[in-house]
């Protein structure tokens, strides 16, 4: 790569792990950052100088990138500790060339890099193709995955109408360039298969105030029925075309709203030189497809109850065969697919299992290989998975105790179940952000001196990605909460070294009435369908409202799911869903508080 | 004023409630919106055009603008609803002359009139002096305040020692020039006598990064003593001379720190003009003064010790008086005060007495007038006051029952109280802000579909402003919370037209060590000591935790006050403050959630 940069007279180049829709999951073709460290992970920035290297992650990524990365070619640097420009501020001098592929980065990551490079006298200078292309033997080709329709009876809403909300949206804008591709599935009611996951297809859609709009897909992805249906919605054209009709549009100095989190440098400039008006904003797409609609609910409930039915399997299977000592998480990970791909209606799994046993439980973005493979043994395991499906996208989190838990797990686990609780029960007026009710979920940990390093909730598409925005519950999530938004409630704790504990159901916020309101409440309905582990619950340290929400779901998961699992399953989840508040030995002698 | 605008060839002014370094209080001779409109609130503007004029104020005044402003004469709108701006674009034409006082504005502020201006074609233009003084006949002399040294024994660290560590803080700055009257006061160890409840000294400073301070304070302020202990310090000048200083400092090319929220645009164009390097960006001093030190913190005790005395037999006597029915609330704010100052002590009260029955305590930001002056019926009565003493700033609201409480104000006001105990008893990790914690005093009241209208709390200085930043519990409090601050823990419920609920204590961030603790946890000490009103308190509706916080905050109001009255007042004291607990009726039958 260096001999390269030299021919290109380049002093360095900026290797970030993204494609041009700064998607999360990414094809192969552009896992460059991967091909030049080894470095597997879904975030992270390289730095290639003449003398030096250097790779950014975050914190998830402190210790895999110690494992793939030959640290003595680059420095591994920790995001929070080190930002790639105060590293490169100690590196540049006057004069240098800094190249960049202007197709990876948004016009706003290039700003911080270039305040920085002008400070030091250096130049950032755009560079295409990719160097590493030409350096990258068996460089897989681009995807093309087929585009299918996503139906009418899965959408809830046509195309034609979403175009026209979103073309309603545009203010004082002439056009939208739509750069997400998740927002180019959500509002031409197509699904893609070019990267792992997600069902996006990776493509770019211009909708306008006035004309109609284009959708910039590979030819190679449409069958004649597709392409015929989305013709009477758009004109459909070549990718490679997009770049000539943004520069045509310049000349004619229109107005354009661009998507300042996903558009690549590139395309912006082109517009921008060519004379038009660029408004650097938030796609109006987010907003509408984080609220799901009637259909896409009625979808998300339906695969969760399959989704369900496959885990609860999962889970009697685990509780047959994990005593044995013989399971591993690799298998405990495969056989969940196995349960999930036997519903005929899995799609993809919606993200890598998280597969944990003991301490690598405590790893909250754990992911399993076959080195770190661990044995399941007594202690805590922890699986963090999901599906894709037609109707709907899942994610749930169950922890469950291999042997007898000790008091401080059960403890521990308690103190999540409550926070989850809180969440799940959670009311709150019309208007309530997410940062306002994540504290909810850590009050009980805090009160014992402890806490968990993530969010309390993300979002989650209809069909889409598992991490959507702009909904979050966290102390950053400053989107107000909506009817229709999913979300994830996954409260968590890690002992680091030992185990570690999540609980993660999906919520759907919903419209709550209540007697005598003055205000327009919400509430969240719980979606995920699977038991929590009684085993690890401590009931004392539970109140009478959190054990009756507690019965009350478990009766629920009972009645949803025992019809459709088999005889020796349902006897399992009978027993494993069985109330707390009929248990022995729960009946408080005093009236002295549990918490 | 029309005349006069005319005759300066301007087509309109700008008249906001503000006084040269935008204090919550002002002194009379700056009340020029008052002059003008008869509007008498904190906050407000004025906009004055040749045909139409308009005043804009928030939500706590949109009943009092009615009353107070006549309405043939000004449009009178609310800011939630209609920005200055944007009324503004509706009026100003092409070649409009649209003066203001540039002493009066900051130029953030400046910056919005002036780019709805530049749309329009219209121009600012800055007018010295302000048209207003010259037609105000008898307006007030500028208020000349004596300066007092505020000692050590409450101050806690020697001033010099303050101005190192500002110093310390400038970064890339040569100087600071501090605004803010309260962070003068602060830095320097000094208190005025210039505005109505709050101690400051109206006067700048400027503190060098190598170089002697200069304190601008106006020599009639200064007795011989205090001149010579200052002397010591700081260069001390006439205010004058601050605009001279700042002109030569631009000239040797400077940089200077200005505080962007307090910052006269007039002072900061001079530097600009003379060359100077201006950055605009918050005073350092405002996080130190935030943070109180062990001495100050010893002082806030005993000021809400006295305090806690005083409102004590206010209280008793109270009891006493109102249940016959003569009493009005300017009755009721008399008394208070007259208690307050029977310690000798009182320096001032903080910020005037809201004294509201009934309907009128359903205005958070009531303030009793003459016209308004209710009796105090059965019913509620609240009661929000404070007062400066030298060792401490207090403010304290307490809600009671006059006869017997209906079973509706009862059950509000034990969701407050819930909410309000909920942040006393908080623990929560080093990091957390205000906005992370808001909620815990909600979610009481968001279960009955409620809420309040207003923060949680409020930052509290030390004999300083009952208003402080940067500290304060509510969904905008950004500010991480740290060991020392002072704050209101403040929730309430207001039933509009009916009656209103405060439960108001001080309350300081103080490290909480807890056994196995994995991060370093924070929690409040509770500062103020008052009864709450036990007839208002539905028991079933607290659990044993919240009971045992009541009991022993009751058990410490009764060993601390006791003492300090007379023997008929501790005998109420002592009934009002005996333990929920012990009383009969509140053993509860059923181990039913009382939430």
């Amino acid at each position: 790569m260096r001999a390269e940069l030299a021919r290109l007279a380049l002093d360095g180049f900026l290797v970030p792990r993204a494609d041009e829709h700064q998607n999360e999951y990414v094809a192969p073709c552009e896992e460059r950052l991967a091909w030049l460290s080894g470095f597997t992970g879904s975030a992270g920035l390289a730095i290639v100088l003449k003398e030096h290297a250097a790779i950014f992650v975050d914190g998830r990524y402190a210790l895999a990138i110690k494992d793939q990365v030959d640290q003595t070619v680059f420095a591994t640097l920790a995001l929070t500790e080190t930002s790639p420009q105060s590293w490169l501020e100690s590196q540049l001098t006057r004069g240098m060339r800094l190249g960049y592929d202007p197709w990876l980065h948004t016009p706003s990551q290039l700003e911080r890099f270039s305040g920085t490079a002008q400070k030091a006298g250096a130049e950032l200078v755009p560079v295409e193709p990719n160097p590493i292309d030409a350096l990258w033997t068996g460089r897989p080709s681009a995807p093309l995955g087929k585009i299918a329709l996503h139906g009418r009876q899965f959408a809830g809403e046509t195309a034609k109408r979403k175009l026209a909300r979103v073309a309603a949206a545009l203010g004082t804008n002439d056009a939208l360039l739509v750069s997400d591709p998740h927002a180019v599935a959500w509002v031409f009611n197509i699904r893609g298969h070019d990267v792992a996951h997600t069902p996006l297809p990776l493509s770019y859609a211009l909708i306008f105030k006035d004309a109609e709009p284009r959708l910039y897909a590979d030819g190679g992805k449409l069958d004649k029925r597709t392409r015929d249906t989305l013709s009477t919605l758009a004109g459909i054209k070549e990718p490679t075309c997009l770049a000539r009709d943004l520069d045509a549009l310049g000349r004619e100095g229109k107005r354009l709203l661009f998507d300042s989190a996903t558009v690549p440098a590139k395309l912006a400039s082109i517009f921008n030189d060519a004379g038009g008006s660029c408004e650097f904003g938030t796609d109006p797409i987010g907003a509408m497809k984080a609220c799901k609609n009637e259909t896409e609910l009625e979808g998300a409930r339906k695969a969760h109850l399959r989704d369900g039915a496959a885990l609860v399997r999962f889970l009697h299977w685990f509780a047959l065969h994990a005593p044995r000592g013989k399971l591993t998480e690799i298998d405990a990970a495969l056989a969940l697919e196995t349960f999930r791909r036997d519903t005929h209606k899995l799609k993809d799994i919606s993200f890598p299992t998280i597969s944990a046993a003991g301490a690598n439980a405590a790893i909250p973005h754990y992911c399993v290989t076959d080195k770190t493979n661990a044995n399941i043994r007594k202690g805590i395991f922890l699986i963090d998975s999901g599906g894709q499906y037609e109707d709907g996208t899942t994610d749930v989190t169950r922890t469950f105790a291999v042997g007898k838990p000790t008091a401080l797990m059960r403890d521990r686990f308690t103190r999540v179940l409550k926070g989850h609780i809180a969440i799940a029960r959670a009311v709150y007026p019309k208007g309530t952000t997410g940062a306002q009710i994540d504290a909810l979920a850590r009050v009980f940990l805090w009160r014992a001196g402890l806490d968990f390093g993530h969010g309390t909730g993300h979002g989650v598409g209809s069909y889409l990605s598992v991490h959507e925005g702009p909904q979050r519950i966290s102390k950053c999530g400053n989107a107000v909460l909506e009817a229709g938004m999913i979300l994830s409630n996954e409260p968590g704790y890690y002992r680091a070294g030992h185990w570690g504990i999540r609980i993660e159901n999906l919520i759907v916020v919903e419209r709550r009435p209540i007697a005598g309101e003055e205000h327009e409440m919400l509430g969240f309905e719980t979606l995920t369908l699977a038991p929590i582990d009684l085993a690890l619950i401590e009931p004392r340290l539970l109140d009478d409202e959190e054990i009756a929400w507690l019965d009350a779901y478990h009766a629920r998961v009972r009645q949803k799911i025992s019809p459709l699992v088999a005889p020796g399953v349902r006897r399992w989840l009978h027993s494993a869903t069985r109330p707390l508040s009929r248990q022995p030995g729960l009946a408080r002698k005093s009236p002295k508080s549990r918490r």
